[in-house]
């Protein structure tokens, strides 16, 4: 995705986005992706194909947008009342959506519309958001927390490598061991 | 990728996927990517266009096997004398060649043309195999060796998360990091 799909909510062009991705969304489950087309997005979300290629550049980049848009967490991360059991929840969770058959298309969408890779980055930067929240509530109370670049390095990494490239059961001790992992970071120098 | 490409090696359908290849590897430095169609490369391979469809499913597909066949090792992982160092060296130039313009172009072929990830499992097969031959030598030394999926997910899958991800620089002091990180989980228990 570019800087064309920015937005500013309850403007204009919030509401282009949203009735476009709409429109995508109940097409796909209509009709099926393979007969997904802009002039078909375009119409049922009342605005000219112009509007979405200007916007969106191509369908592919347009999926990229919408694909994005699901994979947003839609909750802060559930509070165990303690890092270790925090860590784990949340990446059970995001394994388990990720693994899924629509998180895989969604994850592909992402990347594959995606020349300039920010609707990864954007992916990256939801992972991101969640564990530095975890992260966040657990030095509040006063836990050694380790830092974020560790935390997608050690955590999710693997799990998304494994779900891109070695399709596995990812199992809940797989994830555990992953966040024990974590856990012995705590303090450790980070940075690419 | 599909069972469909599995070949004998100096078999009939190992000359077609020789010249199918060579031609997708001419075509795209002649005339480009974009302008790349299935009826062009299969002129230039001197078969029908049938054949190609027939065995690699359509474009997409092809430029995946493609892609994947460029991504294979051409020579197994120098020896540096020790685990350490042959570690950080074949990092050091995995990072490099993934993480450069035509890498990350493979690879997001490999990904995407890929619907059963066949292309997908043969580029981390690939790295496993030349993890495995560091360690076998390493263990013929009577060094300690990680166990291999430890390697992936310590080493490689950092590295591909960043490259689709999270672009940027992966310094060699961060590729040291992950190998000093995969050295101290020798022994470690492993499998998803």
């Amino acid at each position: 995705m570019s800087a064309r799909a920015t937005t500013r909510p309850g403007g204009r062009s919030a509401r282009v986005q949203q009735s476009v991705h709409q429109a995508v969304r109940d097409l796909e489950a209509e009709v099926g992706r393979g007969a997904l087309t802009v002039p078909l997005i375009a119409a049922r979300a009342g605005v000219t194909p112009s509007t979405v290629y200007r916007r969106w550049g191509d369908l592919r980049e347009l999926l990229s947008d919408v694909a994005v848009e699901r994979l947003r967490p839609d909750a802060p991360p559930a509070d165990h009342g303690g890092l270790r059991a925090d860590l784990e929840a949340w990446t059970v969770q995001f394994a388990e959506e990720m693994s899924s058959a629509p998180g895989r298309t969604y994850i592909r969408d992402a990347l594959l519309g995606d020349p300039g890779q920010g609707s990864a980055v954007r992916c990256s930067d939801y992972a991101a958001e969640q564990l530095k929240a975890i992260g966040v509530r657990a030095a509040g109370r006063g836990e050694a927390v380790p830092d974020l670049e560790t935390l997608l390095d050690v955590v999710v990494a693997p799990l998304m490598y494994r779900i891109l490239f070695r399709p596995s059961e990812l199992s809940q001790a797989y994830v555990g061991r992953l966040v024990a992992a974590a856990l012995g970071r705590a303090g450790s120098p980070s940075g690419t």
